[in-house]
């Protein structure tokens, strides 16, 4: 029975993660979806809301079980008897940097395997970090998240964005 | 009419810059070349100083006007009754960001445009970043920025640089 | 009065042309689109089919110029009084060869300017090529052209493709 | 029961295919491997002998089934009850063809996913077309072809090749 | 001594090759400029005339020597006591094509690097395909190549290309 | 006798770094390793401990020299002699941000040159990042990094890092 495993930081799920999500659990007999911190940046939500606003977005899926994990993930993998790690492309940036993460997961943990989807041509410009810059902005963010992400979004307010540089 | 806007950060403007601006200018009756704060990253120079150095180095073009905002672009384009964004492409890298941001832009304001001029090749290099970065070593950026910038950034002094990562 | 060139082989026009050309249309006052000959690859319909496909998808649009042309495109630009050469990106690839047609063609008329659309992502994958490949396996193309180029096809019948190379 | 498809050219399979190959085959319960023509150029090998090398490499995977097809790619996937088509991706040139094939075939056939692995880092440089060209020049292929093919390739002797441009 | 080697088609040499050499010259002992057949496609100038044309153009270098080679390079290289190949990256499809081509060379020859310089900016849209497609519109080279090569162009005469394709 | 320039942050140093030191070391007379700051980011090492960790890993190289600098790279290669910087690209985001390095290098000092290897395969994933990622998380970094640093690393024990993004 194939195991998978799609991991993230959810904060929060979008429209984009949750196709990616549905198609492995189309393909695979169970996904695992595993909530890991970002170290590198400040979190909108902690964990316990991004995993309430994940179980309110793949309650209709039977074979998807949700997680979160402070951990290695070929560790949590290889514990859970998973052997293929999900990821979306959108860009060829998410290639690069998604390529050496595959790269050195596999020289951690060769049995592992990690397999892509294309991301879904509408959902090529949507991460959760454009969908708090729009929000923070007070911008409708109806269609990119699910109904439940998109409240929590509006009882926190308007915050900080800039969607208008034009250097790097 | 056709109006269009070129918005940035310019902190500060460069002659990349304002070569867009130029083109913009030739190409659109009006142009609104307006200044938005970027959250991400501590400003060198006040919104003030940046438009004052804009003031002298846009001065001979009579169809192009300066403001500044921090709310949302398409927000902006719409008051202005601009129907077009004006932005420079140098790379890879810009074009990936400027899609994403384009594809978004036109979500949230169907009617409004974003087109994209080529950077001058002798421009491909230029950056905001690299002419602080050059001086703050103490390095001449005569020829890269107007001559009201660059008196600036020697006023400044010396600060902090490197160009030297071998790694990412 | 701001005129603008769409050039292209429309081989035949598809959806995202049309896309293209709309945009292009609401921008500029005027919109020339140009049929040039690609003399890298042998067409599939002659330069006045793919004229009377355009005029059927384009009539709609009161500002557009059809056009054909075998010259040099800045010099048909020159002499039709347009300051602007509109092209759409669809990816990387697509940006590299645009870049240096547009920094050649900058070169060769430095008054006229190339312009950037960013395709529409339900357009990202679609192309002339594509759409020829999939109807020489008979496959749909609804909804990929307008329907006197999907009529046309159908006349056409199956051809040769193959949508299955693992290696480049 | 999740089934995939392999699909390729294999004129002739290289080393960095079958990585690809045992992959899925490791993931996947059941994997065919379709030899495709490639109407774009002439093959060195006929279907069959393609087909032949390919059995000689594949043998000791019990999953796996060989076939050929003239077809549309995912017309055979449906008739053979499989839901993932599976492909390398090497570099970002792959990336971009191969995620315009992936929508595509999304939108051929919605229930059919692609998915991708990330080439093995030993392989990145490695294709059929650069394995004839290096046994065009008689450069030893071993290491880089299973040693059913570097034999066949051997037989075939000298032809052309040139790996030295400097431009495109 | 260090000694490198620029190789390529040279058909014609253009003003961004010529640049590479100077730059390859100032930095090793001795150069070979070695004009290599390209088999993928029909030349305009004979090997011979490529060398004359290569001569004129460098001859105010003293450590430079040309020659010409239907061999496999890195032989040619360790024939010529070479132990750098030099090339000129101008964009990322150069990168990924020449990065192959650098990875394959140090498989069949290890003690053989290849080094690449970044294409002056001012050059990062010219080839000998552009070249060649410009004067076959009569359009002026002038500035792209070196003076022997523009009064050969001249004397072929128009030709074809089209500088217009929308699309891929 | 032609000098190089090996800059770089090597916090810590990697065996990409030393295999892209050694090819150096193979082309160039003499090779100055010079460790610079990275002001961007907090170091893991001190200059001092970074200088120590690369002395253990290029003692066998003879024509190899270590230094320290906080000034433009430039600038040192002046004072050292040194007509050539040296770097390793990886990737295509490598690539960008190289090229516009060495363009803005060539500006400031156009008689220096820069020249880059292709990162062997096997290191196209390693960074001193992920070093510091998987030391961080208590994983083997056993033959990524000289046996030096694996100790030292080994002494800092588990920190942070998370492997695992789904989005950018």
């Amino acid at each position: 029975m194939a195991k998978a495993i799609c991991p993230g930081t959810f904060d929060p799920v979008t429209n984009g993660h949750l196709d990616i999500i549905e198609r492995a659990a189309h393909v695979f007999d169970q996904v695992f979806v595993v909530v890991f911190r970002n170290p590198a940046k400040a979190p909108m939500f902690e964990i316990d809301e991004r995993l309430s606003m994940l179980r309110e977005a793949v309650g209709h899926l039977p074979n998807v079980i949700l997680d979160s994990s402070d951990g290695l993930l070929v560790e949590y993998a290889a514990q859970a008897g998973a052997s293929v790690l999900v990821k979306g492309l959108r860009a060829v940036s998410d290639f690069e940097y998604e390529f050496q993460m595959a790269l050195m997961n596999k020289k951690l943990a060769p049995d592992i395997e990690t397999m892509f989807f294309a991301t879904a041509a509408e959902y090529s410009y949507l991460s959760s970090s454009m969908v708090k810059m729009l929000a923070g902005f007070g911008a409708s963010v109806r269609g990119l998240v699910p109904p439940g992400v998109e409240s929590r979004l509006l009882q926190r307010g308007r915050g900080q964005g800039n969607p208008a540089q034009l250097e790097g």
